[in-house]
């Protein structure tokens, strides 16, 4: 039995088993059957109960080894203390994949814990999977599977439909379905996985992301617990092109840490998950009505490729509240093309015909100018999306049936693009327009929002899988953290110009190394034993030819003779004179949860005091390397925003490149790099760590 | 006939004219009297149309004159040419309040607005007030009148309630009238003010706020266009405790415009209007449904002067995600105090009881531990709002009774107290806590904002009326711009230190200025004839004392005269050295709408990339000038956070303070100040302008 169907058992069972079944409805060991009764689970249902013959008309079974088959799933509904007597027995019987509803394990404390423990040990000898404890359980609208105590049902239940729910929390994934039930958004699969003894979302997300029957998959996480399976389930469903609309929550704990002002503390949990899970594809959201919002708008599965947006509204106002908010969440609205804006302006001079489309309150008189307006914004537009504002108006019973014939040839000829309207009325007029394949929404703006949102899943989508790296080579590292220069030396090797200079033991060297650097040059005299070189005047600034680099290296070395006669000379270093370029900070962390992750960022108080760093888990080529760089809120400083020129992005973007390589190869010793300051060069003149700071945790067996 | 009683007569007429009626109820001169029937309005409908004898059952009668008695309202929906002729007729008849449904006019060009512009002054030749043209016009639920030809109606008839909405759109204002009905809020009044011909929406919000039944004002603007009768009307409803929620559009042009670096474009004119409307006690909004949201809370007046958030949760989960948007948003959730925590957890040990409250599922088994938690959050949290998350559970019929009655008492005792569920559920249960005092919310974040805002408003409500200076003299300004040394003049007999620095004629007057500008001083030769002092020694810097000061004021004058024996010398310039300061800037510029605005900001980035500043309209005292520059994100700066001393902040805002009185006192050929850098020293050492430029419209009349 491979993984995946332990899954299938879980959620889609031919059998099930209740241990602790109650007669009882409204108990938790009474509450799965009765709904499956309900609902008509096509499977059958085993309740186990030594105190009972029959449990809600259905034949109780004594024990576990009394039931006439092998379940395929059970449900454990027994105080904690005889959980692990029924795993053993469920085991023996060969049972696969138990959900346990029972909760005082882990999150009571150590002690819980260590039982928890020894409860996924147990399931492990006889191969079995668990699902919990404290989990809500697991429902499946298409079989009528209910294996779950969730009293959600006793409002209403679930409608099926191509939206799934993961949930680590029972009460709020059970809310966001019972949100998604009262909207009317179809949503055949909720998991909640409780404390995640050994199942996790992960699992249940990649189920989903391979699953026939779900196409949006909605998912409700504090932690995550298993993060390989956890990016693996997200590029399976980037792969499908199924969306994952991620509520993380937990970020202000973040709030508080991400305020000190050090690397170190910049990569604090939530925002290194935001930027890991979002860069394998998740939509981070904060609210569960976004998520539904958008759940609603991806499961049409109409993404469209071109990330734009056109308005048509019959109130001017409305268009400019949409623009606002548009071009608040960087949504683009680009104007029509000239000629059509002529031809509308033609049908109706009154228009506006730019972008929002303003076809006024006439097109309440002329249907037919709705039409002609929208099928421009698509056509001459080519808009990824046409939002129509017609609130009240589209309620009207009446006009409806013109609207919906009017909007039927343009959902035909243009089945690539969303057309969305922002509508008031009945639920049962919203839903004809929502059946002819027109999104509705009551609010302008969080129209404009979930529609930015699949536009950018769209938009993702055409632009192929997530780059990914191959496992960089192992890097050997140093029994113990390196002083400066060996860090120095670890990164040259990883290939980063830790510093542009070259210890020379001849003029003619100083002079090769010197054109090879380029000009100006630095020229100063090493030496163990002199500590203040520029006193003595072995130090050279702004050399800037051969001559001047041959004369300096006699003096320097004439000047050390001269005024420290007894000083070891081991040579004299020849380094880049560097001026005018930008401060930057580059740096590796490795996060408990992502591993190393690389942060890059401006010096001084973009970091200090804004914060404005990107982050990204190791490893990554010079491309996202360039993205991250160009992400940050200062990234214009870079581009030569305060009348300097512009930086070398392409030097910067390749150290951070081969950071993040070097950090992938070095293995878990690596605790952290800081690369503070880097100094961004001129375009074309290079990027320079001017500081390295590496720590390690101490070679295991001594060096 | 006062003022407001125009109002009266637009909002609540005892008699209303339809002019141009029609007996077909969905013509514009017919759906007004057909909404008026339906509703049962209180006062008596006169049509006017010379072709019939009856109107919709109404006797019509052939014209103006005819009417049997002076109208106290008159709609207009005539074509726009007959309109002229129609304010004349209704004019001599003795109407006072004419609503124009005519489009036609300013909207249409330069030809239009001629056309609207002899229309007011035809109307005032008669002392009549004009609303419109090309609005929507006017409800008021109350008394059933509909001036209105909005097709909202044909989807349902506004509930009556204490929320009122003045739109300068028709169509959008109908739209949040449709919004608040569909919601099932009480909203009694809707004015739509059209092109503003005459009527601004200033006039209804002052209406509204004077009104004794509306408690709650929404507004729709995209342009002020009566800034003083604005201003005043925000200032009577911030008087009466009545929340003016604004949904001001137009900002996204203003986007790009502050992408701008220099002072004068970074205040644009949304940006400007949000600081102004917001020092005025607005809520500026983005969006209908945080309107909405907010307008439903603050409906209920219970304004809890403490801003904070006690959270009360069956769901873990939900308690972390509410947890994330208060922080989000900024508004405090403090934990419980130790003992009542300890109190609770013995009630229920796997409870969580710091702030949120986990009462956990058990709450549902046991509903004494919701009064239980939520009374406490009241009592010893003091919260200013409790928000319990109770999802489906609360919507269950059964459970809801239990609920309320352990919610009773509660409501009971804290009546100046939020308290609020995040509920899934039936309409009819969500109202049966609505008429208990609880507000409802569907989505917990959107609960979060709405609480937030209202308690904020509370918190507005108790500090007080807004800080307002006495108009300050008037200033005598030069005939045109004046130079640096002009400007700088000029500020200083305003009392703004625009250069720490004195011009002496001896060494005694050198070093009495020195001891009063401060040591360390710069000394330098005052000479329109020496142009290079540095060169010829005529520069001291860095003096630190008496005998410094001496020694340089004989030296400098000794060094002229050696090396620029015919030039004319002046005397000799004792000047602060400053260094160690924080540079920032500030500013002044004329708004088309609100006159002078303040605005301040750090140096560099902060400015140049962030647009991180602060506006005000002027004047104001240094108490408000210390918020504004507390304000920006890079105070943080200022006080010290990069290693630095704090700076003097108090300087600061007395320097930007007297910035602002000089402004006012200024007048309208002020067109801008640009003081640039400040320089704030350290804490008690001063803030100095070292550049000032004052740009001035030349004076009329010549010199």
């Amino acid at each position: 039995m491979t993984e995946r169907s332990v899954i299938d058992c879980l959620v889609a069972p031919k059998s099930v088993a209740i241990i602790g079944a109650s007669d009882n409805p409204s108990r938790i060991g009474g509450r799965p059957i009765a709904a499956m009764l309900t609902a008509g689970y096509k499977g059958r249902i085993l309740p186990v109960n030594p105190k009972r013959d029959s449990v809600q008309g259905l034949p109780c079974y004594a024990s576990v080894d009394d039931l006439p088959e092998v379940p395929e799933a059970a449900l454990i509904a027994v105080p904690a203390a005889l959980v692990p007597k029924t795993i053993e027995e469920l085991g023996r019987k060969g049972c696969k994949a138990a959900t346990l509803f029972s909760a005082g394990f882990a999150e009571t404390g150590a002690e819980g814990e260590a039982a928890q423990s020894a409860l996924v040990a147990l399931a492990q000898s006889h191969g079995m999977r668990l699902l919990g404890p404290n989990t809500l359980g697991v429902y499946n609208v298409d079989i009528g599977y209910y294996g779950t105590f969730s009293s959600s049902l006793d409002t209403g239940y679930p409608r099926p439909g191509n939206i799934g729910i993961a949930s680590q929390s029972g009460a709020f994934g059970a809310h966001l379905g019972a949100l998604a039930r009262d909207r009317g958004l179809g949503c055949s699969v909720l998991f909640t996985t409780g404390n995640e003894a050994d199942i996790t979302v992960a699992e249940a997300i990649r189920w989903m992301a391979e699953s026939d029957s779900i196409d949006v998959i909605c998912t409700y996480m504090e932690a995550v617990n298993d993060a390989p399976a956890m990016l693996a389930a997200l590029d399976v469903a980037r792969a499908a092109g199924k969306p994952v609309l991620a509520l993380k929550s937990g970020r202000s704990v973040v709030g508080a840490k991400a305020a000190a002002s050090h690397t170190a503390s910049l990569t604090g949990d939530a925002v290194v998950a935001d930027a890991v899970l979002s860069d394998h594809g998740a939509i981070i959201l904060r609210d569960p009505e976004s998520m539904m919002d958008i759940a609603y708008a991806a499961s049409k599965k109409v993404l469209p490729t071109r990330h734009s947006l056109g308005v048509v509204t019959i109130s001017g106002g409305a268009g400019i509240v949409i623009c606002d908010e548009a071009e608040r969440i960087g949504l683009p609205m680009p104007p029509m093309p000239q000629t059509a804006q002529d031809r509308l302006l033609e049908a109706l001079p009154y228009a506006s015909a730019e972008n929002p489309l303003d076809c006024t309150a006439q097109a309440l008189n002329e249907p037919d100018l709705l039409q002609l307006f929208t099928r421009a914004g698509l056509e001459e537009g080519g808009y990824g999306a046409v939002l129509c504002f017609l609130t009240y108006v589209a309620g009207s019973d009446k006009l409806s049936d013109v609207i919906l014939k009017a909007m039927a040839p343009l959902r035909a000829a243009y089945p690539d693009r969303i057309i969305a309207f922002c509508a008031l009325g009945a639920p049962e007029v919203m839903e004809r327009y929502d059946e002819a394949g027109i999104l509705i929404f009551n609010d302008p703006c969080r129209a404009v929002r979930a529609i930015d949102a699949v536009l950018r899943l769209g938009a993702a989508k055409a632009s192929g899988p997530r780059k990914t790296l191959p496992a960089p080579a192992p890097i050997s590292l140093p029994a113990s953290s390196p002083d400066e220069a060996g860090a120095k030396s670890l990164l040259a090797e990883a290939g980063i110009t830790a510093a542009p200079e070259r210890a020379v033991q001849s003029a003619d060297e100083a002079v090769t190394a010197a054109a090879e650097i380029g000009f100006p040059v630095v020229m100063k005299i090493l030496s163990p034993d002199i500590l203040h070189k520029s006193d003595i005047g072995a130090v050279k600034l702004n050399l800037q030819d051969e001559n001047s680099v041959r004369a300096a290296h006699a003096e320097i070395l004439a000047a050390a003779v001269t005024h420290a006669p007894k000083a070891q000379i081991s040579g004299v270093l020849v380094a880049r004179q560097l001026s005018g370029g930008v401060e930057c900070l580059m740096g590796i962390n490795r996060d408990p949860t992502f591993g190393p992750v690389a942060v890059f960022g401006l010096g001084g108080i973009f970091v200090e005091l804004l914060n404005d760093v990107a982050l990204q888990a190791c490893p990554f080529g010079p491309d996202t390397a360039r993205e991250m760089i160009l992400s940050i809120r200062g990234a214009a400083i870079l581009q030569g925003a305060r009348g300097t020129e512009p930086a070398d992005i392409d030097a910067l973007a390749d150290m951070l490149s081969r950071l993040s390589i070097f950090a992938a190869g070095a293995g878990d010793r690596l605790t952290s790099v800081d690369l503070n300051p880097v100094l961004a060069m001129p375009k074309g003149q290079g990027a320079y760590a001017l500081d390295a700071v590496i720590e390690l945790e101490p070679a295991k067996g001594g060096a």
